[in-house]
């Protein structure tokens, strides 16, 4: 990859794209762009900002992460996570929509982007490599629970209060079922049940702009808007104008914290929807392009009267079912922004917000991975039990706790399963020269005298310990004496210095007892460590010996104490 | 072991008990009540309480430690940490020395007493597993310094406030040289000297208590104490009565939150010192018969009147000096401790605070560790700097703070390093069967159109990214065309679900480029994980490969083209 590929992936694609490509760019970023219309100016009301805000941010910044992101799919814009992130943070400084308001909200995009561009320069995305799969899967389920149930309300046409908590959004909808707006609730079901026929029967129509369209025009037809179904209404006009945004010292002190906070939380949502969609397309995501996508995107929302964006979970889903192949989809929606914003704000009057909300919740439902459990029931039980947990955390903690639960929880699990790594009596196998686990392999053959041990773990200070008492149990469970320990070090990946002592230790103490202590197959590294304490030439033998094997023959043909009627092969069965 | 010994590890040293360990512990014993019965009386005002409440720690709680813990060298008692904690907690409570913070003390020491015994019997003593040998060693050097110069102004009978802070305590002793008390000076400097020397060439004298008696006589016979040598003076006369303490469920939740604190810093501090000592001469500490054994130790506190105890930093180093061989040494103290409080009160009147104080600058400032770090230097620089940063943040931030900076370094350290394991390219050792680094053995023979990889880690999802790219890089790196990547799988120790659709996706990646990857040594666990994950059989090729040597010459006898040509030895130096 070249230099100027790596700064600027755009340049990757834009000069292999085909032709076939365009259509279904076109019809994604044009999907995309008719529900980022009515989402960006709800969530910037969400955020405690005037509507228009949401699509000043809806304009440069995507084109900026469509020439710097890594991600084909990923629909940059506002989001409902950050856009309350923003209104918790401001409502203490200043009145929700006033002029000061605003002009904090484009000093935290500033700020966001600032935060995001220097962490991808310094390489700091290596961070969400501890989002594993488990704790992706299990957010992403839950947000999607999240993310559908908000939209009840339009679909239902009442009032549902905001919230991650599914039971209540769930009680409130039964409570209002009496004031349900019938047209509302029509338009709903019509729309889902086009949505999944449309993309079982016929998947390669842009079937998000076809029910958008004829519901827009059945609203219009047939006087909906009269008879109570919410419609997304007056759009005002005009492109923003570029400004430096302008504050005091003191602004940004008081607002550093919450940008951290977006900085991180956005990057994360952002980058595992990105990971999400590019696993199933199976390219990779550059954490740090990522980060240098999205931070030059907030600055542009900056410049741009906008306010901080970050890859939407709901969009992106949208977008990539409508079928786009490279970032030019996010470039075509955020042409069609700009051009709505100057010619089109009137087309989207009668639009009814129960599509929208269909056109969300059948795409955010379908990524409820049901099937990721049932895998990991079979294949690795506590990862599950990790998806799980974040899953629950997600719902009763909200989005950041939840994330920040599941990794905690891996990593404690990943240094517990370190603790009390798997061991292995060691025989060796008839015929071969290879040194299997007794247990799985009744047939293999041990030797009087001799216990080898295989260990699996990297030796450090968390296993210490367990170890050494490993060590000395096994030697107590022998029911012949034993004169060598050969210990298989080709599993040893590494010796901390507690580790180093642990070995010279038993070293030490085994010999105190009669018996030698021989590592077999020691890789590089654990060598040098060895060496550079001293250690080596007690555990290494007369030779270093390359193999478990190596060493049984040392041993065979020149005995520790002479003892030579101890060298028999003894074939024992582990049963 | 039988379960008696491990209940009661007494019972296993009582019955092979030596005649000639008597002397020697019965010295340590006594020297170190001789220590105790001072140090007690200050810690206890230290810690607000009456000096009497001290002596009242220092004797049933250190019998019951001696019959049930696992050291045998820990002093248990009064400490100045503890006694720090506890006077930070009760003095909201109620005013220091009333009967109501007496009362409170109490509690303090029962509810500390249940939260040990209770974590032993849930066998929760294997968290002290992440305190590494480093952490351990930089804690221990720079409590030693603090200790040691906390007894600056008894050394030269000035004031100075006690600080953890090294500059504080050294500026202080500056300011106040003026008013140094030359005789307590000379009491003081006659000590170390008599101390070092006897400790070089008269080791098995009782030293300690040899310039205690002497030092005592001195002031006694030349009225030292009238000349302004501070001495130890009147200490109260009879024993502790045993009573259940009384209490309100409100002072329970109450005291609870610094109970778990005193609870969990107590272990960790006597569970280090512990350990160091055990690891000077070779044996085993039971973290959780520590747990039981300090657990039981508070509660007979809690019923005689004490206060919460701990194993002890100067007092054990005192102790071990003093030839303690067994937790007899224990028994003799508490044993003289109680006799002192019956009959023997009035020889302490003349005792000087300075030799007590030289006796425990002496022993503690042996602690500090200069060798391990020069000895890390050369081994592991990685843990040098973690003892450094332990000992850094101990001095700066106090013990509990930079003992958890040292932990959650090293764990941090340890998971940063599992993200970019080590990983070399394999090449055949001439005439044996074993594969080696290319780049440490360039003898090594290669063969064409094969990679040999071995990386050496778990597979876990914090690596997860960074092993793709390593084969996908490994691969563009070749010079000639490869059509077969054998892992070495001997040293991946793990798998979990992340790291187990990596190795798929890799394995189907690659044979969508005419690539296939093997896996050859696979160990059982990680062979169950690829199985269940339905991997294996992709990856096994045609019947699993015991040895890298078995998958090489499995392409050899049936290449996977049909390419013989590509198929004879290259041996290719790696410079």
């Amino acid at each position: 990859m070249s230099l100027l590929q790596r700064v600027l992936p755009a340049t990757a694609w834009m000069r292999t794209y085909e032709r076939g490509n365009l259509r279904a760019d076109v019809s994604a970023g044009l999907t995309t762009a008719v529900m980022l219309i009515p989402q960006g100016m709800a969530y910037a009301m969400l955020a405690g900002l005037p509507p228009i805000i949401g699509l000043y941010a809806s304009t440069v910044p995507i084109i900026l992460y469509a020439l710097f992101g890594s991600s084909r799919e990923l629909a940059v814009g506002p989001v409902a996570m950050v856009s309350l992130l923003v209104a918790t943070a401001l409502t203490p400084l200043a009145a929700a929509g006033s002029a000061e308001y605003v002009g904090f909200a484009v000093v935290l995009a500033l700020l966001v982007g600032a935060i995001q561009l220097a962490m991808g320069m310094v390489r700091a995305g290596f961070l969400v490599n501890f989002l594993s799969h488990p704790v992706v899967s299990g957010f992403t389920s839950a947000a999607a629970l999240i993310i559908g149930l908000s939209q009840l309300k339009h679909l239902l046409g009442v009032e549902i209060p905001r919230s991650h908590h599914i039971h209540t959004i769930v009680i409130a909808a039964f409570e209002k079922l009496g004031d349900v707006q019938p047209y509302t609730i029509l338009i709903g079901a019509v729309s889902i049940a086009a949505l999944v026929i449309l993309k079982k029967r016929a998947p390669k129509l842009p079937r998000a702009l076809i029910v958008v369209a004829g519901t827009t025009i059945a609203v219009w037809a047939f006087g909906l808007a009269d008879k109570g179904v919410a419609i997304v209404g007056e759009v005002p006009a005009g492109l923003p104008t570029p400004s430096l945004p302008s504050f005091e010292s003191g602004t940004l002190t008081a607002l550093l914290p919450t940008a951290v906070i977006i900085s991180l939380v956005g990057f994360m949502e952002s980058v595992s929807v990105a990971k999400a969609f590019a696993s199933k397309k199976r390219y990779e995501i550059e954490p740090n392009q990522e980060l240098v996508g999205l931070g030059l995107a907030n600055l542009g929302a900056a410049v741009f009267s906008g306010y901080p964006v970050t890859g939407g979970f709901s969009r992106t889903a949208v977008n990539a079912q409508a079928g786009a192949r490279t970032p030019m989809a996010g470039i075509v929606t955020a042409v069609v922004v700009m051009g709505t914003l100057l010619f089109l704000t009137d087309l989207f009057y009668y639009l009814p917000k129960a599509v929208l909300a269909s056109v969300i919740m059948t795409a955010v439902f379908g990524l409820i991975d049901v099937a990721e459990v049932k895998h990991l029931w079979k294949v690795d039980r506590a990862d599950m039990s990790l998806l799980l947990l974040t899953l629950a955390g997600t719902l009763s903690l909200g989005i950041e706790a939840g994330i920040g639960l599941g990794v905690g929880a891996s990593l404690l699990w990943f240094i517990v399963q370190t603790t009390r790594p798997h061991a292995a009596v060691l025989g060796r196998l008839p015929g071969t020269v290879a040194y299997r686990n007794i247990e799985r392999h009744p047939e293999a053959e041990q030797f009087a005298g001799i216990l080898i041990l295989r260990i699996d773990a990297g030796f450090y200070f968390g296993n210490v310990t367990f170890l050494k008492d490993l060590v000395r149990d096994s030697l107590l469970k022998q029911a012949q004496p034993v004169h060598t320990v050969i210990l298989d070090a080709s599993s040893i990946n590494r010796l901390d210095s507690s580790a180093n002592g642990a070995v010279g230790e038993m070293a030490r103490s085994l010999k105190e007892t009669g018996v030698q202590l021989l590592l077999a197959g020691v890789k590089g590294p654990v060598m040098d460590a060895l060496k550079k304490a001293g250690i080596y030439d007690d555990v290494a033998g007369e030779h270093p010996h390359l193999s478990v094997h190596d060493a049984v023959e040392g041993i065979m043909t020149s005995p520790p104490d002479g003892g030579g009627e101890q060298h028999e092969s003894l074939i024992r069965n582990a049963s």
